[in-house]
């Protein structure tokens, strides 16, 4: 392997309220995850972030979610899986319309939060976006967890399963991410992300929280856009696979 | 002339709200201008709606409106003219999405209520209308009051213009619409709605409030469907022009 | 007992969407669950209700909710409990100050839709909703299931805990309501009805799916409004109590 | 004189999103108009910075907007005044009722951005405000312009109106405030604005922006809350006054 993808969430603004700093971390990423409108991100906001993803040579996806907004779509929806498809079907299209003005096209999709957690194990919802994708357009890749149903039924459908790995999250030795009310579950410091990166990129492994060797397939890395400190751990995220002679690009 | 464009707003539940007897509406009208979700139609309806109306053989159009659940998009918003134009390419694309699960292509964009009435004459905004739809796709006909600022300008733009005139409103001299508020604004005797739109078809002319004769070239009549009687009003109009032999037509 | 209270959800019209007919409700019920905006009402529909509910002598009832407008406060929501709790206290206190504007006040709370099923076991829900209420005003009642983690929790907070049969629900022999995915879950035949409410007040008794008698005591029972045929099902079920002796009255 | 309130904007964070800095503000002003759920602050935001304002003693304001969130409430809405009226109190009846669970009780009314711009003239939705506010409690005062209809309206229905003037905001001869379009509009120099807020407080008077004085009773100064250097504008403030003698109190 001598590439990997970065991708990050973006355009997560919303109105008056601005999160993260989408024109530094699109210095470091390949692929950017637009919020659509449901948890984050409005119409002007997901707009002037298609145009810098562009000006940065950056590929879109549409980082669907729970109609949300007060909780970030952060908390699992107990939708019914049609209403679900076709909330998605919503975002979807409307990025794809505000990414064609400015000349980029929607290249894949990636859930997020409470939606990307459920989906690891809730068959209905996760048929829901694998539906909801291929009545678009089966060319889209879905980006999520490696073993989730999602992606297992993403590739039962013809679609392609993209696994992504986490640069700052500690790992079970099942594969699961350690939940983030336990300590340690968050990773800070940058050299220990950059090792964690390394790993997954160049041995397609991750130490666990155990200290045990997990084997992994990730075709892309994600990095968090939205903490404190974000820019900066992105930044040494490139730079280690940079030094260690693996190109960021994007999976498609 | 031979033939009419009969539309009307429909997909204008939500949720557990219902609004309106679109399959029945289906049966007289040639287009159907969708709503998008910003003042009504949630996606699940919106992709029923265009199910349906592909099934009727009835054009789809996006009815689009101000972010404004509450007040149905009734009233004007004083929203910024750049942000209005990423409002209207989100909601124009979200119902492409849609409608294209459903085999089904949008052919023209009518904004709604507050916005229609707003556009009249706010040329700021109505610009935004005219560059929301020409940055979407530059073939898309905007339907709109005859002489209005959206049409001049979507004319300007080189964008199609699609007159349309109203089966159930009463006319002043100068060609705008009676005010709600005045009593007679609105007609509810079928036979007086059935000579009104002959006139339009038939003869290019509106007998106004003053009893003058007002020249008008509708290319199309709106008939609306979420009053008490709607349904039965549509069919007396379907049936008042094809009695006269004029079709009922998409005017795309 | 010579009195029975009986509920209805009502207030759950909004904007531009109207749903039920409270007017007549009011003819048959004596407490009104009145919808607080967050699945349902707008704040001049909670006004209006407000209004007809003091005229007809109806005591007023806060039926809090999910934040889930496009899903009628249906679905449940993985939310945190506390801040559940406050938006619980938000919703109360809204009705709080428009039903003062009607010389009303809230007299009782009872959760809505999702909320009002996940707590019937989710104890960290049911224990925010207490919490909520009691932040407010410890002399409100909550309204529940019998059997219910909220009115357990309720009782053991110092609440007062109001028990409720449904009018046209078939039950299981545990106390818990048919599943409205299995046929016969929901009563429409009124004589059938008739019985089963009479049971419920006369004899403290409830004739399961299986045909065994369940004792339950119910303080109110609820009859729903938002269905057609809603007011003629009130209408027989208070007819059915009259002839029996038994008066309809608020419960507080 | 020997004392002037200091108000502020606070509780604007929303979810996910933080805006200003309000435990900081919170050791500069006297008054905190609190944001209500319409245009900002969710019921959690709410409750929070309703716990601050009391931990620091400073007044709580119902910080009313229209039903806005992508606009932060900054757009004008063509609103019918009873609605407006209606989702007033709905507002604040939210904003009491969470005050209470922190041991405060809300003081007075400020309308927030658009609305405050409209009711300076627009006379319907200035009456809708002060109808709102008299239904809920004819005690509580509305902060506003000098000037305004609002306070005029006020006033004549026997409300407190209360006159504020803006610590960095450039005037014009007639009392109105420059434009946020026109250059100098708003004071960033510290230094100047402390000379700005001296004169409004000790000399009631305000240069203007042709050099002109103009006389104004100020029982209020806004310091902004959301702008970067907000924090250290208003300590500076808070300073200058000091310094002279004036001490910093709530106007209530």
């Amino acid at each position: 392997m001598v590439y990997m993808d970065l991708n990050s969430d973006v355009g997560e603004s919303f109105g008056r309220w601005t999160l993260g700093d989408d024109t530094a971390m699109f210095q470091s990423v390949s692929s950017a995850n637009v919020a659509c409108g449901f948890h984050a991100g409005d119409p002007t906001v997901i707009r002037r972030t298609c145009r810098e993803a562009v000006q940065a040579g950056v590929m879109i996806g549409a980082h669907v979610g729970y109609r949300d907004l007060s909780g970030f779509g952060r908390r699992f929806v107990d939708i019914d899986p049609s209403e679900l498809a076709d909330d998605i079907v919503y975002q979807i299209g409307a990025l794809q319309a505000l990414a064609a003005t400015e000349g980029a096209r929607v290249r894949y999709v990636k859930p997020h939060g409470g939606l990307y957690n459920a989906i690891v194990s809730h068959t209905a919802q996760a048929r829901a976006v694998v539906d909801a994708v291929k009545s678009i357009d089966a060319s889209l890749p879905i980006l999520g967890l490696p073993g989730s149903e999602v992606l297992r039924l993403a590739e039962a459908a013809g679609l392609r399963a993209v696994s992504e790995a986490f640069a700052d999250r500690a790992y079970n030795p099942d594969g699961t991410l350690v939940s983030r009310s336990l300590p340690g579950a968050v990773l800070h410091d940058p050299a220990q992300v950059a090792e964690h990166v390394l790993r997954m990129a160049a041995d397609s492994a991750i130490r666990t929280v155990d200290g045990s060797i997990l084997r992994i397939n990730a075709d892309s890395i994600c990095v968090h856009g939205d903490s404190p400190g974000a820019v900066a751990m992105a930044v040494a995220v490139r730079a280690a696979l940079s030094d260690a002679g693996i190109d960021i690009r994007a999976f498609a």
